[in-house]
């Protein structure tokens, strides 16, 4: 990657919305967790959610508007209050509060796409209960590009300090994957996160590295066609294009740290393909970065954790993570992105 | 992975045989500079070549029976002779000395298995020049299974001070490593790699975590039946026997520190899950291990290199480390396999 290491730069004037998440899982804890982590150097954000769920003893204010955060947010955590029609006890979701966690990601969304928040930072939502309160969408991104208009723009990346990897195919099973990856998909993932790694991590120039889908990327046809078929094909074409993209890279050797230096992002056929060395070389810090939106958004790289919610033994690293990188990319985009559109 | 770091420990008695590989590679630089990395500690070893082919410059003692190495070792790469007929020019393999190439691999499999070499370490070949000179084997490995008479029982380890993984599947494509992956091949795979955790590594007690297939290792039939109706019934029957085996995990989030500490190895369902990993943690020191055979076999874990060969910039940290473990493996495999078959 490249000398600018995320989370350095300078942060978003305005403040970050962060979601409520699901409130019987670590989302609470963490929120003040990531607070106390921030209030003196921020980014400043306003918490969506119900101060009646946050841990015993934690500074609160609530706020009428998120401008409001700024300047009570070294003393107390604002809160611009949701409140939840039933009691929240750790650990066991309740269908009753979906609609409210619905809501709030609504409400932060809408405050994004007003200009008076630089950006969204989501909790972790439990799909499963949202579903069974009628929730129809198949996740959190979805339903954020549903919110922005732009439905099936939606691309994930993960980001770490020493890494950042953008799976083209995401969360279907690895044949599904093999059935699904096309030159179109390549191309449009391709040319999202180059955008992306220009307006909003403010690379002038990104380089790309595209990963083989086989072992030693197909050596030449030789273990698997979808080298030759599909994936050269892609690069050919976003190199037509004047993007700067090398590949197809040999899986195994493209996350070594030498490798790493020589590009921006690594684009990945599959879901454990870009998430293995991520994970692997990073756990603590990775974050979720929504691209292809007209609004910035992160999210911590892990789930509700109901298992753990309410003992105080959550980390809140990743959230951290995720609202300094938020802060960033909002402030790269006031000033890398003027004129351009979504 | 546990306690015993490998390459740590105490070094075999017998000199291991390292194999000439394809001359024109990097096989003799990096061989002269294990020897200089490791005359004074050991492993002892002698290299099966042709002399005339050494860095100039490059002390060397030519002997005749392997058990002569360890007296001339700290003063010189002891070296049973293997005379090429042609000359060596470093980055042009010539088929024409491709049988002498095969020769010192068979060579090296008969010292090893007559007991007096204590394994066997092989440098890097080009499948694809040997194939020219009518080598009929996939590979290195599969020849050297069928030297020990043991065809189709080979099994590949990769392993580094910080991870130990087995793939399944090896040398296919992701789509045919998926239509071919069965449950005879992973407790076949798994009964091997326990039985050599235990003779060769010295682990009493071998802890085998098993990947699952998909993302989220399926997230129960979501993604993906394969860990179903395949991982889990292999899981079962393995543990039926008495191993101690857990999956099927996560293939993301099994190979952070936190969980390696909870495993002695890897098994993986495809060259890249369990390739990825190994390389990105330590490219350096991964070396190739052969379970399965009667005999101890290590090797780098890179190619012929012909591209930097004699250039004097190959690195032989690999070599080291293969070197290193096979002499581990060997004394291991004197103390705690006695009375076992392969």
């Amino acid at each position: 990657m490249g000398a600018r290491a995320h989370g350095a730069g300078a942060m978003s004037a305005l403040p970050l919305a962060l979601t409520m998440g699901d409130p019987a899982g670590i989302g609470p804890e963490i929120t003040a967790g990531a607070w106390k982590r921030l209030r003196a150097e921020g980014p400043v954000f306003a918490w969506l959610g119900d101060p009646a769920c946050l841990p015993a003893g934690m500074p609160v204010q609530e706020i009428e508007e998120i401008g409001d955060a700024s300047a009570v947010f070294a003393e107390a955590l604002p809160v611009l209050p949701m409140r939840l029609p039933v009691p929240v006890r750790a650990g066991e979701p309740d269908p009753a509060n979906a609609q409210t966690v619905i809501d709030s990601i609504a409400r932060a969304v809408g405050l994004a796409r007003a200009g008076a928040a630089g950006g969204v930072v989501t909790n972790p939502i439990s799909k499963a209960v949202l579903r069974r309160a009628g929730f129809p969408h198949p996740g959190h991104t979805e339903f954020l590009a549903e919110l922005c208009h732009v439905p099936g723009r939606e691309v994930m990346m993960l980001a770490s300090p020493m890494l950042r990897v953008v799976p083209v195919t995401i969360h279907v099973s690895l044949r599904d994957a093999l059935d699904m990856l096309d030159e179109a998909m390549i191309v449009e993932t391709a040319r999202t996160t180059a955008q992306a790694l220009k307006r909003d991590f403010g690379i002038a120039s990104p380089r790309l590295a595209i990963a083989g889908l086989n072992p030693h990327a197909g050596e030449g046809g030789m273990m698997g066609r979808e080298e030759i078929e599909t994936i050269i094909p892609s690069i050919e074409r976003l190199r037509a294009e004047g993007l700067d993209v090398q590949g197809p890279m040999p899986p195994d050797t493209m996350f070594t740290q030498t490798a790493r230096e020589r590009y921006d992002a690594a684009l990945c056929m599959y879901h454990d393909q870009a998430l293995i060395p991520l994970k692997t070389l990073d756990m603590a810090n990775g974050v979720n970065v929504t691209l292809g939106l007209p609004i910035v958004r992160t999210s911590p790289d892990h789930g509700t954790a109901f298992d753990i919610a309410g003992k105080g033994v959550a980390e809140p690293q990743s959230l951290v993570a995720a609202l300094r990188l938020a802060g960033e990319l909002a402030h790269n985009r006031q000033v890398f992105g003027k004129g351009e559109g979504a």
